[in-house]
């Protein structure tokens, strides 16, 4: 798994900021899958008792952050940034969130790598000294991504089987200087890969190149083997970029994985759910990661897992201009 | 000027990095404003020949990548981050632009206030150990930000006299911690202000209240006064805004500026250039910082400017929906 690399990508903590508590609202799909005993809320339908579903996102955000406040005793004055992300144009869903807290707002926009992407800022803020309590939120919602991205849900268009299914709910999680919990041991950012795919269905194809350069740079950074880790996830390539990864990693790298890869748009629904490829958005890795992982991490059950997540950053306007889809992937190492 | 505040927002820098070198393009009716003496470059026209506007908005922010790292005689590969952000949906001129560069990107959205936040966040990084070279960049284009979130300008569709006009143009800046320039000392990240304003067309009004908070924030932190700065200078509240500032900070904080505050949005045309209230636009403040503000700090005309970049957070959908206008202002500190 040699090549010629571009250099250190990855940043590994002095001080390893902790994952101090986490909470995961889940929409009513990902509440019949199967971690559905693991979220701390689920809700019974795409509204969230909102008027509109970009009302219901943001509601969703908006509770999740409270919620790890109110979990860690915290008031929004304790806190030194808010960090978040989301797939809406502007992300309006953060920036509506945060309207409603008074904490210094990061917004960041990566695509589906929102999770890895604002944990990495924030892990960098802490162990940089710059703030000591950092809360880190995002969100997707089916119904305000596929009208956006693609058609609205109600039309009932025709999906490929290689089509990904945009996970509905939101997550925040508080990561500090001091406290319990996994660690945040090291951060890999990725670089943009663009293959030439076109087709904004096919974003495990488009993604799965970056997931690949940007796992083998943490390797060659770290100088670790992928058996370094309890678990390797990536963050939403679904069946068909999952296995193209792998096709990838063994032909292009020799890289193989000792049965610790999987794929988080693969474990949040069930086969006969209906989501073809896996799910995909925003809140896909995030809500895997901070429920079933996040808690084997904290009982020990797992120690070591490197969240790698990926995001398709195509446009609707760039799609329809015939624009290939612009891939990345940012990685976090998370550690007991 | 004292209220109850919420803690310190402000970071100071114990190495505060350089802005070693900058390049600035501009659009052609910013070109033809007060500031042409200044620009590196002027495209003699919005298409930049290129085949579409968006085109024509990556390519620029291209160019001034290129010519930055042409200046500093550094490859990208010598660059650790590349930190971007602009208007489009889904930030895809920043994404297709970190997809010609082998450098990690990490991708931001934060409206108008780009050049401050990420400009915060490459200083951060950098005095935190993390980098030793960021590239940070933005842009924005009257005719793709205009189709966006209000009308395609071939409508010629009647404008408001408190309407701003979204610049055309891309800077890119090098952030190191070595090498010459004047440096960023501090910057004061700003909490979303919502004041109820629903009205696109009315920026000014809904972000002069996020620039006096994060003003104030700023003052209150460091222990200074308006006069320990040449300039105050805000993103982009144009003629209306900033009038709107004067009388927030005097009629609610009893804070007057002793004739050194100025608006970005106000020095990039001439009033008879048919702009309304002023300029806007990521690029609006990056133009006016990066072009005439950085030869002045470099000669040592003036040695001590703060930014103050303001950002109206709506979305086209959550205005079409009634929802009002969240603000934002971040702020830097630049000393020589």
């Amino acid at each position: 798994m040699k090549d010629k690399r571009r250099g250190r990508h990855t940043v590994q903590f002095s001080s390893p900021p902790y994952i101090v508590s986490t909470y995961t609202i889940a929409g009513p799909l990902e509440g019949q899958g199967p971690l559905r005993d693991h979220f701390d809320a689920i809700s019974k339908d795409g509204m969230y008792e909102q008027k509109s579903f970009e009302k219901a996102e943001a509601k969703m955000m908006e509770d999740a952050v409270n919620e790890v406040l109110r979990k860690t005793a915290n008031l929004p004055e304790y806190i030194d940034y808010f960090v978040a992300s989301d797939l809406l144009d502007q992300i309006v869903i953060s920036s509506t969130t945060a309207s409603r807290f008074p904490i210094p707002f990061i917004g960041m926009y990566s695509a589906c790598t929102a999770t890895a992407l604002c944990s990495s800022i924030a892990a960098m803020l802490i162990d940089g000294g710059y703030a000591s309590k950092v809360v880190v939120a995002t969100s997707s919602h089916n119904s305000t991504a596929e009208r956006q991205f693609r058609y609205p849900v109600e039309y009932g268009m025709q999906r490929p089987p290689y089509s990904q299914w945009t996970a509905t709910g939101a997550t925040a999680a508080l990561v500090a200087d001091s406290g319990e919990g996994p660690r945040i041991t090291s951060c890999t950012l990725g670089c943009v890969i663009e293959t030439g795919i076109k087709d904004p269905y096919d974003m495990g194809g488009a993604m799965a190149p970056a997931a690949l350069d940007t796992i083998v740079q943490h390797f060659e950074d770290t100088s670790r083997d992928p058996d370094y880790y309890d678990l390797i996830i990536t963050g939403d390539l679904g069946e068909f970029g999952h296995e193209l990864l792998k096709e990838l990693a063994q032909s292009q790298m020799n890289l193989k994985f000792p049965n610790n890869l999987s794929d988080c748009g693969m474990l949040l629904y069930n086969k006969d759910q209906g989501v073809d490829s896996g799910a995909s958005g925003c809140v896909c890795s995030a809500l895997v990661l901070f429920s079933k992982i996040y808690k084997e991490l904290c009982k020990g059950a797992i120690s070591k897992v490197l969240l790698v997540a990926t995001g398709a950053l195509h446009s609707p306007t760039s799609c329809h201009q015939g624009e290939s889809i612009p891939s990345i992937a940012h990685a976090i190492a998370i550690e007991r």
